[in-house]
């Protein structure tokens, strides 16, 4: 099954029914993406009467908290009542008459949420990477252990990787939407039309050097996010070994001799850059590599595509859900750099789980994002 | 003439009229400033269908620049034509009927530019610190020099200190506001609920020791905004001779014996952290400072009014258009130390140049800024 | 007890004996301290062949870790075998005939360490809180529980406080040194030079806004070292109640009512900068202060006075040993502003201990600290 | 001419005569790299009475300007003079029997001093990229015009490229040592030992993606360097025309097919770190590939290799003279990830200049830079 293959397809299917509004849960509010998710979902044009529900540890006590407990600075102080985090219950879900279930949660508890949401009649769109890979062989890094495994297994089968830009019709008619990860989406972006367009020399290698922000590592207090380690640092980490190199393989079609991903970590709060090295089969210009990429995203508003040789730059997308790419070709018109940037908690997390909602509600597909 | 007594009396002018939108221009759109009042603009629900004029330099060639090439961090992707940056004239103003023009220039060029305005039939909301001061002795920091002083002096004494908070009835029919300085905002706003209530001991004096962000330093390329001095670094500067000290001085009515004011170049972009510390005439408690607080801000959607104890930070303000004001009480009752927060170019410029805009337009005072 | 008099009187007590080298040793090197007190000590002119004992927990298995392992940053590289940190034990010290110990450990564990060393006939340079504060009332804010209180009253009575220009002469007999807090070590060496020469109103109150980098708060991580807290932030914390205050209380001879000190948390790895706000008895001249600050610093080479007006900043002592100092003051000749700052993990501690260090020896000042 | 061949040759010729002390002068001495040579050479345990001379513009006025004035953070308030900064004039040198001359100057000026100091007898390091390529296609990036090309072209014959690592032979010897680019010291001391070995396939093409900290764009102040620009962002930038390029070529005897550089501007004061893709002829394992880089550096104390996959990091290096070079090699024994850190105004300038000195004087190649 590639998912990859369907981008250029006919509408196969439909947003399921184009909504005026939607009924929206959040489950995972106390970390970055959280925040961000909640923020976007609190300020959606489309959500307006249809406050979000913020859920917290499943069994917990309700205590009071809210929304803006957590986050201080997106406390809008419009006189209304702080939305509360209550606990996660499936009761609650179905009394609110939920429809879309955002996960920002351990790939561990969404393996075990979602088979439930599912047979509640819930659309999910889920932010770990416990649904994004089709192949055993990828997924095996995450170890991941289900207690129903077939029925796992269908579902896996049926859930679609969220990049609106190459699987917006799938994603229009999804339960499932596995949104795609932050280092992936930058280097997924930056070579799907190219690869697509068969013109990468794709046994030659491709390199992808990518430096993130420290709050791709997440909110957990460790020595590799203390601020003493992070600060005035750059550190290379997880060569040849990072999980998300699975779904690199999946969406652009390719083996592991064939693309290489470095990651580093970058002295700034967020924002991720990717340089990516590689070859064209045979000599191209400026020009048409520039068309390749516009047409490729002539209707993908999240996308901005550079000039040549105007090279996208972290401090343009950080506070934005967009991807920026752009590039400069050697003079032998075979060796093309690529450079492509986003916000790693936007288009690499919140961002795009609310343009793959707007997707699944048939809305326009910047709404809320711009 | 006190623009401060102003804030309880009853209202005496209303907005000159209640608008369903206004067309707007902004002149000085190449700074940080400048890009976030763009932003805003761009995204200003009232402004939809009339979008601003962006007005770069008088008697520049039209050379096809937009905004969008300025910053390129706000450019929308969303297949309309990028606003154009249009030479500064009078001519476009009223070909476009602007109504209202904010200016984001030198002082020195303000000075030149609002008589003009002002008899073109022009509201101006005027971000430099041109019109900000109505005592000759505190505005003699600007030495200003004006084609016609006498023309100057009547407009300076209609002019508005645009601080919605305090002058929210004279803001809304006022045809010139001054925007206020970022620093002040933060000072201000932290003290005029106690100065007001006459609950300071002001004799004793009251020390502000204020930290700014960079881009408080402008735009312009200078030994201290490279990054190699200001990064990794803390420095005070202007100590007793900061040019804000004049707008403290007015707007709290205090003599420069009573209040001292030290700005820091904070390592960050953006952000201002104010730490204020006095003397209550008479011991209070924590509840009646917070109750003093909030029922002066009750009225304000634009500040954020912390709990006893619960000091506001500068991450939770930033790219926000709030003002967050906390304390803290001595066990004797006596000795404050207040801290407010802000983005010095949102709440510190921009976002209550926008909000001023709301103000004039008799619209909602946080339209746009949430 | 008044350490503070104890500055300008006739030498009482010399280094016990001028040593052409010492034995040291250092226990408690995992942390930020630790690796600054290590590098140090390992370039030390005077230690060339005594190499210092690294010491690890008591009870632990020697495992063959190096300091090198533990802080990469100070390898020298030099083909000689990496200073291996082997468990503490007293047997370990004794047999290693170590002359001076330096903790830098909890200062729970200070407390019950030091009594042993002492015993042993050991000198001891405290780095933590433990053996700072004469006045219990003071030192209560440490919660300190001792196996042998009467023991742990007469070894606080002869603790001498580590601040070599305020104890010179003691330091150099002493068998405890209680090296200062880092907070403290700014504010009290900018202050006391005038409160001794009695020209500050000290009624009046003297007001101390400090600013730390992250390193003051330690290495483990926690929610406030966490990268995504610290950086883009400022936020004051601990108001009215830092346990630094004793030290400024002791040292300086003032009372509770009469300073106030509010520390931030700064955006940088290292430094602190104190701005300090005072008012003087008497109008005085710049010049006048100048002086007074100068002389009584005359003697010490790691404190660097600046001109007036010449305010110093952080990034100039940054991995230094000095304090630098610097004030302005106003027209009036009444108010005036001290800054002064230094490295935390140096002159505010470990660059402090082995100042200590040379003077407990009879070696300059300044060895191995320029 | 293959300076790269000399590296394991017998010595040829050695340093002229080894020397117990020597006298320098520094030529450029506001930037950072004249800072940081100042710097070293104050506290070079070998220079002790031989102050250097720190010289200023060709013309200037004596003003009694000192070193510790324009760079306040290495004053060491040891109640000597400051030494002051002198007008440059060849009699001024001549006068204080000047063996050595740094010169930290720009290329064009490098380019005229050169000829002048060599005629005079001097033997120079120059810290520019004016003598560092002996290839006029490469040297043409600099766009150098000579006003005695003949004599420019004989003294570009002799001058050697300032590597320690690989060129100590020569260095000793050498009238005039071109100190290396901070680029290039990163990338060439992390590839020539493999390079050399010939197991690395170059015809693949090796791609060195770099990023440096700020401080590499120099002290003059400019869009890229301000805070707003660098702080928060990261940025590539002369994607296929970097002008350390060139150095690369020469000293790796590589074609502009084989290796390709990328430079970054990393949100840091200083530091570089150099992720450096290859494919090796043969399968090795990592034992082998350690093994190649721990006996090319086995005389080199300025290099610290890394264990297989403990990858160096920027904190290790900065404010150190070392470079750190480690790697990671695929499962497949092909694919090889080299990563390699430097301090760019140390091991990348002035600390190898430094370096440079020692070996043209017969001393420890480390001696004052641990």
């Amino acid at each position: 099954m590639s998912h990859f293959a369907a981008v250029s397809e006919p509408l196969a299917t439909l947003a399921k029914q184009p909504k005026s509004h939607v009924r929206t849960a959040v489950a995972g509010v106390t970390g970055y993406a959280g925040a961000e998710l909640a923020r976007l979902l609190l300020h959606h044009p489309r959500l307006g009467d249809t406050q979000p529900i913020f859920l917290g540890r499943m069994g917990a006590e309700a205590d009071g908290t809210t929304i803006y407990d957590l986050h201080p600075q997106i406390a809008k102080n419009d006189g209304k009542p702080a939305p509360p985090v209550v606990p996660f219950s499936w009761e609650t879900l179905r009394e609110n008459g939920t429809e879309i279930l955002f996960l920002a949660l351990p790939h561990e508890q969404s393996r075990e949420y979602v088979p439930h949401a599912l047979a509640a009649g819930l659309r999910v769109i889920d932010l770990s990477g416990a649904w994004r890979l089709h192949h055993p062989a990828n997924a095996a890094v995450y170890k991941l252990t289900d207690s129903d495994p077939a029925l796992a297994a269908a579902i896996q089968a049926e859930a679609v990787f969220g990049s609106p830009e190459l699987h917006r019709d799938e994603i229009a008619g999804a339960d499932l939407v596995a949104n795609p990860g932050c280092y992936s989406t930058s280097i997924i972006l930056a070579l799907a039309p190219l690869v697509r367009a068969g013109v990468v020399d794709v046994e030659h290698g491709i390199i992808c050097d990518s430096k993130s922000g420290v709050s791709g590592a997440g909110k957990a207090p460790s020595a590799k996010t203390h601020y003493m380690y992070a600060a005035d640092n750059l550190s290379a980490y997880a060569v040849f070994g990072h999980r998300h190199t699975g779904e690199l393989l999946e969406q652009l079609g390719l083996t592991n001799d064939q693309i290489q991903f470095t990651p580093h970590l970058l002295p700034i709060p967020r924002g991720i850059l990717s340089t990516i090295y590689l070859r064209l089969r045979d000599g191209m210009d400026a020009a048409t590599i520039e068309d390749t990429l516009r047409s490729f995203y002539a209707r993908s508003p999240m996308v901005r595509v550079h000039r040549s040789g105007d090279l996208p730059q972290i401090q343009n997308v950080v506070r934005t859900s967009f991807c920026d790419i752009g590039f400069e070709l050697a003079p032998d018109g075979k060796r093309l750099v690529l450079v492509s940037c986003l916000d790693n908690l936007l288009k690499g997390a919140s961002g795009q789980a609310v343009q793959n909602m707007n997707v699944m509600c048939g809305w326009k597909e910047s709404e809320g994002l711009l």
